[in-house]
């Protein structure tokens, strides 16, 4: 764990010097990590270019959708490990041309666990919560949620049948991650992408490029 | 691990001199885990008396939606870890009368690694994949699902607005799991509920009592 803080720190020194705005990604298994990079990326690409690690125990099934997608992209199977580490990281951003791209998005293991103790070198961890989730998962799962800069609602096309109550939602949310910046989309029908999408070409402004 | 491993067979034996049919429980976080086993419970009730171990990191949410509806039920919270251990269950077991059960339900931590790899001496595991979440889950989360002696496909009231593609679900369900008996339904709505309840009946015919 020791060895992964130094590990991560110096993924973060390689990446800000390669002026890469650094996303990890993180939620519950099949909260829509997937589409939602797809969608990102999609709709960044005319402004900046959008790489991704993707982390899974097996399959390279993400990897595939998005590369069919246009999307550079390098899979890591971790096997039975529910996490991604910040030595794998560096091990598959090497396999990147990282010249190229201005945005590098790293899409964790589905776990709302074990990813919270493991630094990647990310500039931000967004946490992805979806409407057919339940609302209190944030207390559920506090140091996930807690360690994440930003959260972004995800299926908001669900939100009606699954019954979803979002002021419950955004309480919970604020509760435990009261500093984060909150999103609230469906990457499905678009719906509240622009908000995301602006707030990374500001977040992107920092990294200097 | 080996150290849980003779644990969990303690408790099976325990578990068996006690008559009791031992479920645990698992999928990932909100696939309706508390909504199906509440539902299981009320249903059961004229026939069978069921009680619960809940774990969560934290929080007695779930704890509190099952004591609503009158079920006896004891909640574990791990802290940061993922997954609950024979000995945390065995010590839960302790609190609740089991002379007055029948079946007992360990509803484990919401996560698809973790939980794989620690026997609780139940006599069926049972994996929930909700029609949210995607058809891939169990290619991707291959440990927990083949793993499960049941998979119970949950949300179906959600599978339509959700797009979800039965066939393909099956189809993976089968390939890592070609030996776990399978069931869909909807706790919400009832549908399905029967056949799962049925299962139970018989599986209880088995242990005897």
């Amino acid at each position: 764990m020791e060895k992964n803080a130094l590990l991560a720190e110096r993924n973060r020194g390689f990446f800000r010097a390669k002026k890469l705005l650094v996303l990890n990604v993180v939620s519950s298994p099949g909260s829509g990590k997937t589409t939602f990079i797809r969608e990102t990326a999609a709709q960044l690409g005319a402004k900046l270019r959008v790489g991704v690690i993707v982390g899974d125990l097996a399959t390279d099934n993400d990897a595939a959708r998005l590369r069919t997608a246009g999307i550079p992209v390098i899979q890591i199977t971790t096997g039975t490990v529910c996490h991604l580490d910040a030595d794998m990281v560096s091990k598959a951003a090497a396999q990147l041309d990282l010249d190229k791209l201005d945005v590098l998005v790293i899409e964790n293991v589905g776990n709302l666990v074990c990813p919270a103790d493991y630094d990647l070198g990310e500039d931000l961890r967004v946490v992805l919560l979806s409407t057919t989730e339940g609302e209190d998962k944030p207390l559920k799962y506090p140091p996930m949620f807690h360690s994440a800069h930003v959260a972004v609602i995800t299926k908001g096309d669900l939100a009606a049948p699954a019954g979803f109550n979002r002021e419950q939602a955004l309480a919970n949310l604020h509760r435990v991650s009261h500093h984060a910046e909150v999103f609230e989309l469906s990457a499905k029908t678009g719906d509240g992408m622009k908000a995301w999408l602006d707030f990374l070409l500001k977040q992107r402004g920092k990294t200097g490029k």
